[in-house]
């Protein structure tokens, strides 16, 4: 062992001892100094590192204690045999680099324009100061104060006929799903649960159902009464959907409820953007209170990275949520759970969603305007009268994946639609109708017609 | 129906059309009005509530879209057969609610008079200005400043090795575990997937396995040999224990990895807190880097309502974590994760840690002095060397949970040792080495002392 390659730091941030330990951790790990070797005596190295004996001996307990050394009376420390291969830096696989588009209508960003940062900021600051609430791990089910303005306005904004106590909040959708899955287990069935997805599906919620043993099925509109599980999920704003229910629909689903004495997971994300008329109110509200299990989230509302979402359960599910709901930690943060709270009491969530509903209205009408311009007939705008995206069918050669490369290499990012059984694309001669999805939450205002300009000689 | 108990509310905050939708929907929801009943026409409902037709039509086209409402045309609107039975308000089953005590030694809250406030607020605020950052979901495996800064972190508080691309974050360890058990269920098994739990367990921890469909085993020091499985949990500093791996036992372990190609989940909650000596270095810093996960939490080394853990997967699980991370969206908030890699990058958590481990040796001390003083010889510290917890054996005639009634009955809360096979308790005569957890993170400095007073009377 090259003990004197060693170098001491002597601005002091870091105990000498320390630092010897960790040289010779090391001098270990790239397998410089091997099993059995019998370290210099306490006196030597001191002497050879104008050490004082104390530091010496420390960095060698030390090592002791957590296994790198042996001490055997009489004779001194060893190298313990660890029988583990030295470890060499080397490369790590990378995760996916995929450089940014110049236009992208592709993100699930939101429009961080309108964003009121000054007052987010002062409710964040008002909430730091509540030492109280943030030195425990808060209430699993969330913080009570969050609790009472979503029941407020939920029931204001989206017609959710609910008590504080029903709700409860965390970290995103999935968190929630986590909790359902075995809340939905336990009270529905003994073995093979079974959900059924309404079309077109959403990979990260099925992910957590089918890891705690769920059944995925599908289902649509036209499908629904042959549906076998006992627990339907259905988006109403889904954009790759892009309309909400019909009324008959929404009769429907509360028939197929209580026919089946079934539950429905009602997952109201985007379900504040409506742009010709105001929002579809919530199924929830509609129902008997008791077979539909509400979810909200403030991903498009406030911003994405702020991680709150909410579900509104049915007093009868709550003596199982009480049973097992404690052995789910609060995910959300307690600071922006206080911070929301106070936000949406005094109005500011209100008159924000107004200014985005606005915002996005104008984006909308833009994006209408320069398919209209550059594509005439060639493009049929297939949906968008709610949520933040655009579902668009245009006159092409090529197949969804096909046109979405076209349009990347010419330097806009755009979704293709799926095909196959889900949303199936219709072939006339040797032309498609090409479906792509234009997400125009993320895209600013004046980007959005030059972007249209390129697409136009992409798809040409 | 009677209309005539409308009351508008002229303040302008909500459309008067939503007021009547909103009123006719209570009435129907409160089975006032039953289906199959005709509305007013539209003159007649204006004329009688002086409003205007658009408003009338408003009013009963949004009903209709929402299902409410059917309209059959040269006849008029007519309320829908929704067959919901009506929703009356209802009691709700409460959660718990067990009062405080006046003394808490029960209770996993950190000491909030060190938190430097002030410090975190203008990280947060520097955090709430990167724009970018905020507007988009954030990457799945956690913001890449915060891992450069745990990848720092870990390596000089807690030995560990690592690079930033190994390190994922998320909102509390039970996020990390949903992702792990998905992970290493592909990796290690395709049926019957096992884990071996240190004794004494972790709760929260072994649901989400259970959930995700595997078998939970036990095991402790010196069952470690005939464990089957080939994943293991250890938590070197659960509280229950109070004591750090010996080095025989860190070898073992790393041993064991080798000989079953099986992996470790180390959880290092509380690693940084040690009294005596300073914190043994994490196994995984010592391992080959190929089998070790190692899971790091913020939760008492700033605040518990700030969720933020993460965790160091081995490189090679990385390729596996790719394919199926993005599966899971973040739960941590992305201002959080900002704030905090920068105020690490400042030295400001190292500098809190030193602090707060002055602060809990303090504590302990007056703890230890204040149970000699009223115990004497009645009352053995069993383990206090690393933690926030204070393990003692008390000389009484009661089992533990029956002393900790005793003591809430006097004001103070303690955390009985779980009895039967985990943690045993031994009698002689009549009297029992009755086994207490003190946890005193929570209490402060100026409550120990009467506290324990009150314990001795309690238990006198």
């Amino acid at each position: 062992m090259l003990l004197t390659n060693f170098k001491p730091d002597r601005t002091g941030k870091k105990p000498l001892y320390l630092q010897i330990a960790d040289f010779i951790k090391e001098q270990i790990r790239l397998g410089l100094v091997t099993p059995g070797m019998r370290l210099p005596s306490v006196r030597d190295l001191s002497a050879a590192l104008h050490l004082s004996r104390t530091t010496t001996e420390t960095c060698y307990s030390r090592l002791t204690a957590e296994g790198y050394l042996v001490s055997k009376p009489q004779s001194g420390y060893f190298v313990a045999d660890l029988q583990v291969p030295k470890q060499l830096p080397r490369e790590l696989p990378s995760g996916s680099t995929r450089p940014a588009a110049r236009y992208d209508f592709a993100n699930n960003y939101v429009d961080g324009t309108a964003f009121p940062s000054i007052i987010w900021r002062r409710h964040i600051g008002q909430a730091l100061k509540e030492k109280a609430a943030l030195t425990g791990y808060g209430e699993p089910q969330g913080e009570p104060a969050l609790r009472e303005a979503l029941a407020d306005y939920s029931h204001r904004a989206r017609g959710v006929v609910c008590a504080a106590d029903q709700i409860v909040i965390s970290a995103g959708v999935q968190s929630l799903f986590v909790i359902l899955a075995a809340l939905l287990q336990d009270r529905l069935f003994h073995t093979a649960p079974q959900i059924a997805w309404e079309r077109p599906g959403f990979p990260q919620g099925e992910e957590i159902f089918r890891r705690q043993g769920w059944d995925i099925a599908r289902f649509d509109t036209e499908t629904l009464d042959t549906v076998q599980a006992r627990l339907l999920y259905v988006s109403p704003s889904n954009p790759y959907k892009g309309r909400s229910l019909t009324p008959d629909l929404r009769r429907r689903l509360l028939r197929w409820t209580l026919e089946r004495d079934g539950y429905i997971l009602e997952d109201d994300y985007n379900g504040e953007f409506r742009y010709f008329t105001t929002p579809v109110s919530s199924l929830q509200g509609m129902g008997d209170g008791e077979h539909i299990v509400y979810l909200g989230s403030f991903s498009r509302l406030l911003f994405p990275s702020l991680r709150i979402s909410y579900m509104v359960l049915p007093p009868g599910l709550l003596p199982d949520y009480r049973r097992i709901g404690r052995l789910y930690n609060q995910t959300s943060s307690t600071i922006e759970q206080l911070a929301l709270a106070s936000f949406i009491r005094e109005g500011n969530l209100r008159r924000h969603v107004k200014k985005l509903r606005r915002l996005y209205r104008r984006k909308a009408d833009l994006l209408q305007q320069a398919l209209a311009r550059h594509f005439g007939s060639r493009v049929q705008i297939l949906a968008y009268e709610s949520g933040l995206h655009m579902r668009i069918s245009v006159d092409s050669p090529w197949d969804p994946q096909e046109a979405a490369r076209r349009a990347e290499a010419a330097g806009v990012r755009v979704l293709p639609v799926p095909g196959g059984q889900d949303v199936p694309f219709s072939r006339s001669g040797n032309r498609f109708r090409t479906e792509i999805l234009l997400s125009f939450a993320g895209i600013s205002e004046t980007d959005i017609a030059p972007a249209v300009a390129r697409l136009a000689t992409a798809w040409k």
